[in-house]
C-alpha cells in the first residue's frame, strides 16, 4: 500500500501543476475505467497545461516520494490509467496539453501534445490532404499520449503498423523530472539507444509522454472495399496473400468474422442485413487503399480467388455508402455481442501463418473443456490478432457462468496462446488487470530485463506503480 | 584499459564456444574494420555455432569478468565490431550461426540466425515469391545480426522503414547469459516493455543478437524507375509529395544527387554517361514498386510535375536493363568519389521538410568557413538523410587538407545538424568513432537514460565496452 501523501507534498504538487482539483465530484469519473471494471482512489487530480508543468510535477513527486498515475482519455481496457484503491497515488490528466504544434504535409508528420484527441488528429491531417493511418472505436475520446503509451493498434496495422511504427519523435518527462527531447521527427536516427521505444507501450510506468511527432501518409485517391464468404481461416489467409501480391502491398484492412458474428449484428442492431445472400461459415471484410485502378485490381483478384476455391462468394462496394455499410457490420459487432449478454474477452496474437490452425485448435479445446461454451473469434487476420471471445452456453445464466468459469477459461486461453509462442495482450496492454498473468507466463529473460529497466529509470517507483511490471 | 584475461578465463571461454582460434593470422582480419580506419587487439576469437554456445560464452565471460566484442560481417563504418587496442577483449564471431530457420510466405516472415548474410536472405525470400525490403552496398558480406544491432537503413527506408520496422521478433543472449526468446514474429504484442527494441540499434552493448524474425513483402509485380533533372532540393521534395500521393504510397526510393555527383561517376567510372542530355543542377532517381499500372501512374505524375515546374526533364526506364543503368549512377557514386581522392563523410539526418533548407544553409556555411571546400550532399531525400560529404579544394593536397581541417569541418557539420534538431548518425551508428561526439551533442536526458539502461542490463560492463555509451 502506498503511503497517503502529506499536505506539504500535495501543496508542492498543486503549485507545480498550476491547475488541479481535489473535489470528489470532479475526480470521480477519473477513478473508474469506462467499462466500470477497475476502481481506484486518489486525493488529487493535477491538470498541467505545459510540458514544463509536467516536469515540475514529476520533480515534486520525486522529492516527496509520491506516486503519479498519468491519464489520457480514460479509454483503456486493462486499468492502466486508474490508481489503486489505497488513495496514495495522485492523478495527472494530460487533457490540457491539447495543442497540435505542427502539421507538415511535405515531411508527412504531425506533432501533437499528449492530450489531443485522436479524431482531432484525423481532422487536422485531412485538412492538409493527409491521413493519420491509425483508428479505433474510441477515437472520439482516446488521446495521443495514451495511444503512444499503450502502443495502440486498430484495423490498419496490416499496412501501417501499430503506434510504434507511426511515432517519429517523442517528448516525455522521465521519472527524474528531466525532459526527453526527441520530438523532431527523424526517419533515420542511429545516435544511441532508441530510448523513446521504452515510452511507447510503457503504459506510463517509465515516464509521462507529453507530445509525439506522428507519421502521416498522403490521403489515398481511392479505397476499394469488398466482403467475401470463405470456408474458413485457412482460405482467408490464402486470399490475403493473393490480394497483397496483386495490389503491391495496398491491402489496408482484412478482418475475419465468423457466421455467428454476422448473425449477432443482424439480430441486435436495427436495420442490418448480411452482406451476402448465401450462408457462409466465415466472412472477410477487405479494404485496399491507393490509386483509382484498385477496383479493377480487386475485382480481378477476387475472380482468381473464386476460381482457386479461396472464396465462395463476394461483393465489391460500388460507392462509399456501400463501403460504409460493410464496415458497420464489423464495427458494430462488439456492441451486438455486448447486447447479447456477458461473455469473456481475450485480446491475443500468434504468428500470422499460425493463426488459422490456432483458431481451430483453441476453439475445439475450449468448447471441449467447457461444455456448450461458444467461442466467437474475430479480428485482424493479417496481424495474427484475434478477439478470442467465449460466450456462455445458450439458455444458461450468463452472468453466473462467467463468474464461475471465467478465470478458468481465461487461464486456459492464455496457456494455449503462450504454448503457441503468442501474446496474451496483442493490443490492450497489461495495466493492472493482466499483470499477474504476465508475471506467470512471460519469458523470464524479458521479465528480468523489464524489471531492471524499470528500476534503472524509476528507482523511486513513483511512475504508475502496480502496473505492467 | 581492460585487464588481460587469465588463462583460466580463456580456457572457460574456449570450452563454452566449442569453436575458437588464437592464431594471429586467423584473428588479423577481424581486428581491423574494412576501411582500415579502426584497429584493435584480442587474444581469442570465439566462433560459436549455436545460441546455447553463445549463452555459455556470455556466462563464462560474466564469471571471469571478460569483455566480449560481437562481430558479424565486419562491414561497419564506426568501429562498433572492433575491440580496443589493449587486447583485453575477446571477439565473438556469429558467422557460424548461419541457418535460415524458416521462410513463411503466408505470414510474410523469414527467421534467420545472426550470421546469415543479407544477400542470402534476399535469395531465400525471392525463392518463395517474397522480398526482404532492405538492401545496402555491403549486402554480400553484412550479416543479419549486425544489421539488426545497427538498425541498418538503405535505399528503401522511405517505404519500408529501417531494420527496426522490419524486425518482427528477436532471439538474443543478454549480458547475464539468459536467452531472450522473442523470436516468434508477432505483428502485435503489447505484453510489457518491448525489450527487443533495445537490442535493435544497441550495437552489441546490451547483448548479442542470435536470430531475428524478419518481415517480408510480396514480390511486387512491377517496378517503375525514372530519372529527373530538378532545380534543387525544394523542387525535389514537392515532386516526392506528388508521387507519393499519385501512387497511393508506392514510392520505394527517391534519391537526390547533385550535378557534381553525376559528373564524378561519368569522370571516374568507365562507360558511364549522364541519363539526361541537358544539364541540371540536381537530379533525382525514382523507383515505384507495385502493380503493372504504375508506369502509367508515373508518366502522368511526371507530366503534371513538369507542368507545375517541379522538374526540368525526365526519362522513364523502358526495361529492367535501363532501370539498372540508372541505378548504377547512384550506386557507383561512393566509388567514384573515393577514386577522386580523400574527402570527409558525414551521415546525418534532419526532419524531411527541413532538409532542403538545411542542405542550402549548411553548404553555404561550410564553403564560407573553409575556403574552396566543395560540399557534395546526396542521398535519401524522403528520409531526411544526407551523405553530407566535404571535398578538399580542387588542386589542393587533399590528404593534407583533410588531416589539417577534418576535425574542424566535422565539428561544424555536427554542430549545424544538432542545432537543426537532427542526428549526427542517421544510419551508421555510434560505435567507437562517434562516441565522444554523442557525449558532447546528445540530449542530456537521453544520454542519462542510456547510461542507466546500460548499467541495469550490463552491470559488469562486459558487452562491447567503449562503444556507444
Amino acid at each position: 500500500m502506498l503511503p497517503i501523501p502529506s499536505d506539504a507534498a500535495l501543496d508542492a504538487l498543486k503549485a507545480a501543476a498550476g491547475n488541479w482539483s481535489d473535489d470528489p465530484a470532479t475526480l470521480a469519473p477519473h477513478l473508474v475505467d469506462w467499462r466500470g471494471k477497475v476502481r481506484g482512489n486518489s486525493p488529487l487530480l493535477l491538470m498541467p497545461a505545459t510540458t514544463a508543468a509536467v516536469a515540475a510535477i514529476v520533480r515534486a513527486a520525486a522529492a516527496y516520494r509520491v506516486a503519479l498515475v498519468p491519464q489520457g482519455g480514460n479509454t483503456g481496457l486493462v486499468g492502466g490509467g486508474i490508481p489503486d484503491a489505497g488513495g496514495g497515488a495522485v492523478l495527472v490528466s494530460l487533457a490540457r496539453l491539447n495543442r497540435i504544434r505542427a502539421v507538415d504535409a511535405a515531411g508527412l508528420t504531425l506533432t501533437a501534445e499528449a492530450g489531443v484527441i485522436l479524431s482531432t488528429v484525423h481532422d487536422a491531417a485531412l485538412a492538409e490532404g493527409c491521413v493519420f493511418p491509425l483508428s479505433l472505436a474510441a477515437k472520439g475520446s482516446a488521446t495521443i499520449g495514451g495511444l503512444v503509451s499503450t502502443n495502440a493498434g486498430g484495423v490498419q496495422v496490416l499496412r501501417h503498423g501499430t503506434m510504434r511504427a507511426l511515432v517519429a519523435g517523442i517528448e516525455a518527462v522521465l521519472p527524474d523530472g528531466s525532459i526527453l527531447d526527441q520530438i523532431t521527427g527523424l526517419a533515420k536516427d542511429n545516435s544511441g539507444y532508441d530510448i523513446k521505444q521504452l515510452l511507447i507501450g510503457g503504459e506510463g510506468t517509465l515516464g509521462i509522454v507529453t507530445a509525439a511527432a506522428l507519421r502521416l501518409v498522403p490521403a489515398p485517391p481511392h479505397r476499394a472495399v469488398a466482403w467475401a464468404g470463405v470456408e474458413g481461416p485457412h482460405a482467408a489467409l490464402a486470399l490475403l496473400a493473393r490480394l497483397r501480391r496483386a495490389s503491391g502491398g495496398q491491402v489496408e484492412s482484412f478482418e475475419l468474422i465468423p457466421a455467428a458474428g454476422v448473425d449477432l449484428v443482424v439480430q441486435h442492431i436495427a436495420d442490418r442485413r448480411a452482406p451476402l445472400s448465401s450462408p457462409h461459415r466465415w466472412h472477410v471484410l477487405i479494404e485496399l487503399a491507393g490509386a483509382a485502378t484498385l477496383d479493377a485490381v480487386l475485382e480481378a483478384a477476387l475472380g482468381e480467388a473464386a476460381a482457386a476455391g479461396e472464396i465462395e462468394d463476394a461483393v465489391i462496394a460500388q460507392s462509399s455508402a456501400q463501403a460504409a455499410a460493410l464496415w458497420r457490420i464489423r464495427e458494430e459487432l462488439p456492441e451486438a455481442e455486448r447486447r447479447d449478454g456477458p461473455s469473456l474477452h481475450h485480446d491475443i496474437a500468434v504468428a500470422v501463418a499460425a493463426l488459422p490452425g490456432f483458431a481451430e485448435a483453441a476453439t475445439a479445446r475450449v468448447e471441449a473443456d467447457f461444455a456448450w461454451a461458444r467461442v466467437l473469434a474475430f479480428g485482424h487476420l493479417g496481424d495474427g490478432n484475434l478477439h478470442f471471445n467465449v460466450r456462455p452456453p445458450a439458455d444458461s445464466d450468463a452472468a453466473a457462468w462467467v463468474a464461475s468459469h471465467g478465470a478458468a477459461v481465461t487461464g486456459l486461453v492464455f496457456d494455449l496462446v503462450t504454448a503457441a509462442g503468442g501474446s496474451i495482450s496483442a493490443e490492450h496492454g497489461i495495466g493492472s488487470i493482466k499483470r499477474a498473468d504476465l508475471a506467470r507466463l512471460g519469458d523470464p529473460a524479458k521479465l528480468a530485463a523489464m524489471r531492471a529497466v524499470k528500476s534503472a529509470l524509476d528507482p523511486l517507483g513513483i511512475m504508475n506503480p502496480g502496473k505492467v511490471v
